[in-house]
């Protein structure tokens, strides 16, 4: 019984949770408020010293943090990580893609825009997090004009990552219309089996 | 024979020369001046839509970006990235550590500090990118208080990946006497068999 600790709402914790529902692993879930200072008691901080989450307890006192390399060890032996070497480092491109090019605008404009205050002074930093944001989506909308799902035509974790804070841009201000190929992927990824959406109990 | 495209005095491209080296493979370096637009020339983006270095060809026409991908890549099936899956997951943590937590900061502060005028507009950033880099050595001093390397007391890409800014963070103004377990660790490092420098020829 793998434990996650993490926040339904943050996209982050939401790619662990879709996938161990894929994956039809079992598991408890335990939510972590980390926009209210969750992640920086003693205790957690003891589990992560990073202080975020997800955070997997894989058995009692045996932790994994960052969610694409839990996603990653979560997929390991499935359909959703290619053994293929170039098919795997692809997935792996992809989720560090994610997390570099993608994640810090995208799931950071969403922030600002969706969770903070009218007046709070991050908002000064949504033009700068909208055009990286956009920038990512071509770069996404170029890539799957000639395909199906991210790499090697097969649904992968590198799906689960980028789906996570892509179907919820327009939280943080983006147009997804102007992203047609973006825009059907997404809905080919809400069809996969055993698809949950994001906060789900 | 790989080509290998990159800047060598960017740490995330030295990533790749140093695994190249250390694993004995036979590659090309082709030096692409990323300062000064190379990677936004259609020529180049046809290569890597994402318009960044490294990027890594395996054979004519298969290319592979991102530098911890390309690590992951090169160490399959080798000594420097654990079979087993939990210390497998384990490196995969830390390089995600790496390209969120830790090279936004310092690499970007060192890119800032070293490389561009007194006058530009964007030292205004080191301050906030000083706090988080020091927020990055500090969990990574916690971590090798008590270990020899990253992952499983043995020498594995996760330190290849975190070597590669951390030991010329005092380019970007961080002062690593301060950080007494990453030092021994820097130093453990470069005294592996076939380190090169960075920048080297």
């Amino acid at each position: 019984m793998f434990i996650a600790y993490g926040m339904k709402l943050s996209g982050n914790c939401y790619k662990v949770q879709l996938a161990l529902e894929q994956l039809q692993l079992p598991y408890r879930w335990v939510e972590i408020d980390s926009l209210h200072g969750a992640t920086r008691t003693p205790e957690y901080l003891a589990r992560n010293a990073n202080g975020k989450v997800p955070l997997l307890e894989i058995e009692p006192g045996k932790y994994l943090p960052e969610s694409n390399a839990i996603l990653c060890y979560l997929a390991a032996d499935s359909a959703l990580l290619p053994k293929d070497r170039y098919e795997h480092a692809q997935v792996l491109q992809w989720l560090f893609f994610e997390q570099y090019s993608h994640e810090p605008y995208i799931a950071v404009a969403r922030m600002i825009d969706a969770f903070l205050r009218e007046d709070d002074v991050r908002r000064a930093d949504l033009p700068r997090l909208r055009a990286g944001g956009n920038q990512a989506l071509l770069v996404m909308e170029q890539h799957l004009a000639t395909r199906t799902y991210f790499v090697g035509e097969r649904y992968s974790v590198a799906d689960i990552a980028l789906y996570a804070y892509t179907h919820c841009a327009a939280d943080g201000g983006f147009d997804l219309a102007a992203y047609p190929a973006v825009s059907a992927w997404l809905a080919r990824i809400a069809a996969e089996p055993r698809h949950v959406v994001i906060g789900a109990a």
